[in-house]
């Protein structure tokens, strides 16, 4: 019997678990809730009751599991200690080795959940084929995970992959929730371009179709206008374009990947808003044309089970 | 006896060549001219000319050599391939294959020569006791070496550790030797220092002792005068240091080195330079206070040497 591998992803309001053959084929997927209370001392014995249950009722025995991987949404330290986890409520421990201890000694290996989507991404999304990857997610915030020769590169302070706090813009006022100003963040994110937009729209009385949302104007509501020809709307994508292919050639500069994987709520814009991040990149990089490329993530919600699995197969 | 290895750094005029205990101590260290005549077909046959006979010279057998590591100015593939080398004459050869042949089949390797330079200073210069470091090279441009794991990052293109050319400077109008236009190279190399004196000494005609060195004036005139407390000179070394700075604030927020290692001939300016860095550095990283750390290169010239011959060592 091919051999299998598990991937939780522990979010704040459920926990992701995911069954795979080693291959990468997902078998099933389901949920568990996340027990916050008593500093989440229940989350890890949910989650491995919830594992113990299912593989009994699959009939697949604990010997047949290569291992389970975890994404945690915080900093992990490489040997799995978490000092503290503020959306679980965990403090000073080290999930991976407790999780073990409840599923007879299984190997079990954990790292931070954004790291662990890039993986994610890598084994069977939008960097299928590639071994250096680096995921970009455009959320309520922008995350990244930077994967070189397939491995994890979490940093030695935790930091690496934090490429949403890049400063790109000098001129900007407001603080970033990092403490800085002018973090790509602020541009791109969901939050980032609603509010582009609100500012571009408050700075002139030029007819938009972007008025008609009033202040409670979203990124998507930005980018359809965009496609649908509206100018006002197409001016904040180029802006958001302009600093995010800025990012991308800056990242580009020092490791180099084969490929960038865009992904998060916004990337739902598809390929019209890569091309336009596309041509600022390249805008960015004149000193090469063989460089890394940009694609769309594919995963969605599944990248973080995706790379939990994946980590236990090194 | 104890094993040694052989570094070999090639550059346009001289080929560096050191012999070195595999414990990390440089016993003798030596130059071959660089003969570039028809393309460059001779380096290769004078260096290993060269080895042999030093390794003679002081009795020892290719035997007890674990190998000699190269750096070679300009992209490497990963097999060793070099498609072009322009300093050299070199085109489609491999050149740690046929050093290797005319060494008896001793295991030869090759790299980038900055990224080469980086690992050297990991191993026994600015950066020794760390794994991860990014090495910047303040010289007539700004090159870069990124180190993970003990191992060089030369990225998928070659392109890994392009430092310089990150582009930090929108209002920037002239354009830098890579095509692009704002490059941290324009403003932090010795080229751009002593550029940004001249700018701001003809945009003004406050006193400044940096007049007396008219156009000629060189970044080590800057940083001197800026040390002995030149008002204007030493606005010129915070406009250096804010945008090395925020270079170095974005690299660390992609990859999170332990240390950011400065050399080249601008970092004799030494900790007074280091300071101002820092000091924009920590501003553009409000993320955290445990990150990494700025200091300066140790070997010089030699890093090529100590990083060539590492290479063999894994």
């Amino acid at each position: 019997m091919e051999k299998k591998c598990i991937g939780i992803d522990i979010g704040g309001t459920s926990v992701k678990l995911g069954l795979f053959k080693i291959s990468g084929e997902l078998l099933d997927k389901w949920e568990v809730p996340t027990r916050k209370e008593e500093g989440g001392k229940h989350i890890l014995e949910d989650v491995a009751a919830s594992i113990k249950s299912v593989l009994k009722e699959k009939n697949i025995d604990l010997k047949d599991v290569v291992g389970a991987g975890m994404g945690v949404p915080g900093p992990v330290m490489p040997d799995g200690y978490v000092e503290v986890c503020v959306n679980l409520g965990w403090h000073n421990m080290n999930p991976q080795k407790e999780l073990s201890q409840m599923l007879s000694g299984l190997l079990v290996k954990s790292g931070n959940d954004a790291n662990v989507a890039a993986l994610g991404e890598m084994w069977q999304g939008g960097g299928k084929g590639y071994t250096d990857i680096v995921m970009v997610t455009l959320g309520t915030g922008v995350g990244g995970g930077v994967i070189i020769n397939e491995k994890i590169i979490a940093g030695r302070h935790g930091l690496a992959g934090e490429i949403g706090h890049i400063h790109v813009r000098d001129e900007e006022k407001e603080h970033c929730n990092c403490g800085g100003v002018g973090c790509v963040e602020q541009i791109a994110s969901a939050t980032g371009i609603a509010r582009e937009a609100r500012r571009k729209m408050a700075a002139s009385d030029v007819f938009t179709e972007m008025r008609k949302y009033g202040d409670g104007i979203t990124a998507k509501d930005v980018l359809d206008e965009a496609k649908s020809g509206d100018c006002m709307a197409l001016e904040v994508v180029e802006v958001v374009g302009r600093y995010l292919g800025l990012m991308l050639a800056q990242v580009a500069m020092t490791i180099d990947p084969e490929i960038f994987v865009i992904g998060g709520g916004v990337s739902k814009a598809g390929q019209f808003l890569i091309d336009i991040v596309d041509k600022y990149y390249r805008h960015f990089t004149p000193i090469s044309e063989n460089k890394g490329k940009i694609g769309l993530a594919k995963l969605g919600n599944d990248a973080g089970i995706y790379g939990a699995a994946r980590m236990v197969l090194d």
